[in-house]
C-alpha cells in the first residue's frame, strides 16, 4: 500500500500575506513528517500524532502553543486521536498548560480503559502519566491576545452566530498495512466560555477514522459540525459508493444549508484517494503521497512539488 | 400527528425482583410524565427533558441521585439533549452536585452560543443560571456505596473490557407538530477514572434527533458506543430505508461484532414508528402512544396498558 498523508490548519477568513506563507511552510513541515513517519514503516496512528504534534508547536496555528483566548484570557483546549484498525480512540477536552494535548489523547487511547478525559480529570492523567506542565504564558501568543481584545471591543462577550476564524489543525493518513487514523487538535473559538467543548475532542464530528471506509479530520464552526457529526456523514457518504470528492462536497454543503455552518475537511479513503475541501474562504492544507507533495490555502492555488 | 414517547432506563445485566418492581414504577412514571407534556401541548425537547428529569430524580437509576461513583467515590455526571427541529443542541460533562444534569443541558442550547460546556465551566454556568447546588452526599446512594466497594474490591482499579452494569437513561418523543427530540443523562460507569467523559453527552454517540428522519437514544458501555457512534449510526439504517426494528438491530450488532460492545437503544422514526432493543441482558423501557403504555425490562415480558 502507497502511505498518504494529509494535514490541516484550520478553516480561516481571511489571512495577511505574511502570515499565510508561515502558515504555508509549517502546514509543509506538519505534512513532511507525518510522511517520513510512515516512509520508516510507522503507523498511521503515529504519523497523525506526529503531524498534529508539529502543529501544536506552530504558534500560527489554533492549537497547542497558538490556541485562541477564551473569555478569561485563559487557554483551554480540545484533542482526539483514533486508531482505523479497530475503531479505538482517545481524546480530551479543556485540558490547560499542556504542549500537546494530542499526545495525552494517544495516552488516554493506549494507556486507560476509556476513550476520553476532561479538564481536571485530565489533567490529574497527564500529570500521572508524567506530562510536563506548561505554564499558560508559553502557549500564548501575542497575536493571540490582540484577537480576544478585538473581539471583545467589536461584539462582545459570548455572542452567537457562525463567528469568522474556525482554526484546528487535523490529519488522516493510511499506512503501508492499510490502516488509517485521524487525529484533531484546537484550542476553540476565540472569546469563549469557559469549559466549552467543540466538536474536535467528538470522535464522528472532529473526526473519524475506519479502516473500512476512510479517515476524516474536520475544521470548522464546532457547534455545526457536531449538530451535523460532519465527520461521520462525509464518511457514509463514502460507503454509499460516492467519491472522495463528492462525500466531502455532500456533507460540507449540508452543513451549510442545513445549520449555516462553515468549515473543511481532509479525507483519505480505504483505497487511497484523498481530498481537501473547504467552504471557509480559506483552509491551509497540505498532501503527500508518492513521493510528491500537495499544498495550498486558497481555492486554486494548489502548488506540487517533489518530496526530498 | 400522534404524539409518542420512548424513555429507557439503562441497560444492566443482573437486576434483583425487588429492584426490577421498582424500576418499572419509574420508568413507567417517566413515561407517563413525558407523555402528559406531549399531550399537554408540550414540545418533544420538553417532554425528553421533563422524563430524563423525572429518571435523575429517582435513585434506582444510574442518573442524577443514583448515580454510580467514579475510582475516587465521587459522583460526575453527563447528559445532552437535542431538537430535531433545527439540530440544536446542548451538553454538559463531569457535572457535579447538581440534581439535574439534563436541565443543565438544556440551558446550555438555549442559553449559550456552545452546545457543549464541561467540568468547572460548566459549574460556573450553572451557577450563573441560578441552579442549587446539592451536597454530593444527597446523590450518593448505600447501594451505589457498595457497588464501588464490590467492584475494587473484585476488580481493582480502572479494569479494561465490557463492565457489566451499563447504567444511562434516556428519552426520545414526537410531538404533535412533528417535532424529534432525545436527551440522554449518566452517572457513567462504577470505578471510572476522575474525569472519564462517556458516550452521554456526545452528540451522535449518546443520542441525536433530526425531524427528517428520527430520533435515538442510546444506552450501554460508553466507550464502545462512542467508537461506532451509535445514534447516528442507527438513523443512517433508517435513511436507507430500514425500519426502526431492522436499524436497532443492525447497529447494535455491528456495535458486538465489531468492538464487543453491549448496549441498548430506544428509537422513534419521524412516522411515529417506535422501538426499544438491547444486547444487554436487560433494559427497563417504557413507551406511551394513542392512550396505551407499552413496558418491559427483560426479553418477551412486554407489559401494555391503558394511560390514565
Amino acid at each position: 500500500m502507497n502511505p498518504v498523508v494529509v494535514v490541516h490548519g484550520g478553516g480561516a477568513s481571511s489571512i495577511s500575506k505574511d502570515r499565510k506563507e508561515r502558515m504555508r511552510q509549517g502546514i509543509v513541515r506538519a505534512a513532511t513528517v507525518g510522511y517520513c513517519i510512515l516512509k520508516g514503516g510507522g503507523s498511521a496512528v503515529d504519523a497523525v500524532e506526529g503531524a498534529v504534534a508539529e502543529l501544536e508547536n506552530d504558534p500560527e496555528f489554533n492549537a497547542g502553543c497558538g490556541s485562541v483566548l477564551n473569555v478569561n484570557g485563559d487557554i483551554e483546549m480540545d484533542a482526539s486521536i483514533m486508531d482505523g484498525k479497530d475503531l479505538s480512540t482517545g481524546a480530551v477536552s479543556a485540558v490547560r498548560c499542556i504542549a500537546n494535548p494530542v499526545k495525552l489523547a494517544r495516552l488516554v487511547m493506549d494507556k486507560t480503559p476509556h476513550c476520553f478525559l476532561t479538564n481536571q480529570g485530565a489533567a490529574k492523567f497527564a500529570a500521572d502519566m508524567g506530562i510536563p506542565e506548561v505554564p499558560v504564558e508559553q502557549l500564548i501568543t501575542e497575536r493571540n491576545r490582540k484577537h480576544l481584545e478585538k473581539e471583545k471591543a467589536e461584539k462582545g462577550a459570548q455572542k452567537s452566530g457562525c463567528p469568522e476564524n474556525l482554526g484546528t489543525v487535523g490529519a488522516v493518513a493510511l499506512d503501508c498495512k492499510g490502516n488509517l487514523a485521524y487525529a484533531t487538535s484546537t484550542g476553540g473559538i476565540v472569546n469563549k466560555m469557559i469549559g466549552r467543548v467543540g466538536d474536535s475532542p467528538c470522535v464522528g464530528s472532529g473526526g473519524y477514522a475506519d479502516n473500512n471506509i476512510g479517515a476524516v479530520s474536520t475544521t470548522g464552526h464546532g457547534e455545526s459540525i457536531l449538530k451535523v457529526n460532519l465527520a461521520r456523514l462525509t464518511l457514509f457518504h463514502i460507503e454509499q459508493g460516492k467519491t472522495a470528492e463528492e462525500a466531502a462536497n455532500l456533507s460540507l454543503n449540508y452543513m451549510k444549508s442545513r445549520v449555516k455552518g462553515l468549515g473543511g475537511l481532509i479525507l483519505i479513503s480505504k483505497t487511497g484517494d484523498w481530498v481537501a475541501k473547504w467552504t471557509s474562504t480559506s483552509m491551509p492544507w497540505a498532501a503527500a503521497k508518492e513521493g510528491k507533495l500537495h499544498a495550498g490555502i486558497d481555492l486554486n492555488d494548489t502548488t506540487i512539488t517533489e518530496l526530498p
